[in-house]
């Protein structure tokens, strides 16, 4: 045991906690505490959570989001487009989406993007399923979203060279100046972008 | 459910992280999903370290500080100086002073400090197990190592109060300029308090 530490179960919990990104040990110790001053109920069902998580949680089967069924929500609901499909790369992406209710087709996650940095090639990824969602048939469009990073854009390009012969309509989503952005403070990259990309305009969008 | 989460489970567990102090929802959601893509042995072993601790965590009853034993490390330990006890907030400050390498008497740690706007009064933490601990003798000297804040010299000032007819030597720590500190930069009441508890000057201290 650490010298500096009182309790070998102590130190034990703040090395767990210390193992999450973005959590120091300093700030382990903090969470610990708080979790020691509640009762025995409360921080049982905080472990109790944890656990039964990551012992019950399920993929969806179609799209591989987390999910509670071996079809999740979204993709058994009759009412949503299944011609759009819409890839991304996690399930906050997925719920990013979500919370602007601008679209109502289906989604693909990847479960990442491409990056040989981090040793994550494209086998590493639900890109062969993606392909064979495709190969199906039934599906019209594939909407790309995501990040406009290095790695999702190798991404995106990769999935590009897989479906380009595949007759599937291929789309990205608009990138450009945000909005509520003032010009002067948008980086040049984005203000190029959205330059080169500039769309008719309707006297409202 | 939520309608915003694709699992019953995941927000459960996102919950339950968004309950600890300075974590919020986006955050939790952060740790949850990297807890998610952990083998089932690791997600096990966090919750395991919690729930452990929870359930099986002693206070020494003497000092109260955590403990894996009914008497603490510290409190157990022969070489320790039993006549001094240096009063401290939470388990963090005898770690902290632990560390200094600069004390080497016995600690009581009062849990907290009085608060009321927290609800917290004297009959919350420590205070009276410390006196106790005074009447029985042996004890010749208790420093106070409170925070310089309201609630930590209003709970000096109640310690001060009880045991100022003990008998017992009263100290508080030095407060004063920081180390490394420019004295331009130093707010005024530290500096004021620097002054006013000036200490005969040997050449080096």
């Amino acid at each position: 045991m650490n010298e500096q530490y009182p309790s070998a179960l102590l130190e034990r919990a703040v090395g767990e906690f210390a193992k999450l990104p973005g959590i120091g040990r300093k700030t382990a110790m903090r969470l610990v505490l708080h979790l020691l001053r509640q009762n025995v109920a409360t921080a049982d069902a905080f472990a109790d959570a944890v656990k039964t998580l990551r012992h019950e949680v399920k993929y969806c089967h179609v799209c591989h989001n987390i999910s509670d069924t071996e079809t999740c929500r979204i993709c058994a609901n009759p009412r949503r487009d299944a011609s759009t499909v819409c890839v991304v790369e996690n399930v906050q992406d997925v719920m990013a989406v979500e919370a602007t209710q601008q679209f109502h087709g289906l989604y693909h996650v990847l479960g990442g993007v491409i990056s040989p940095m981090d040793g994550v090639g494209p086998n590493d990824l639900e890109i062969e399923s993606l392909i064979r969602r495709v190969d199906e048939g039934g599906i019209k469009e594939v909407i790309l979203a995501l990040s406009t990073t290095m790695e999702g854009d190798t991404t995106g390009f990769y999935i590009y060279r897989k479906l380009e012969n595949s007759g599937v309509k291929l789309s990205v989503i608009a990138r450009g100046i945000s909005i509520g952005d003032e010009l002067e403070y948008a980086d040049e990259i984005t203000l190029g972008r959205s330059i080169v990309n500039r769309m008719p305009f309707n006297g409202t969008n």
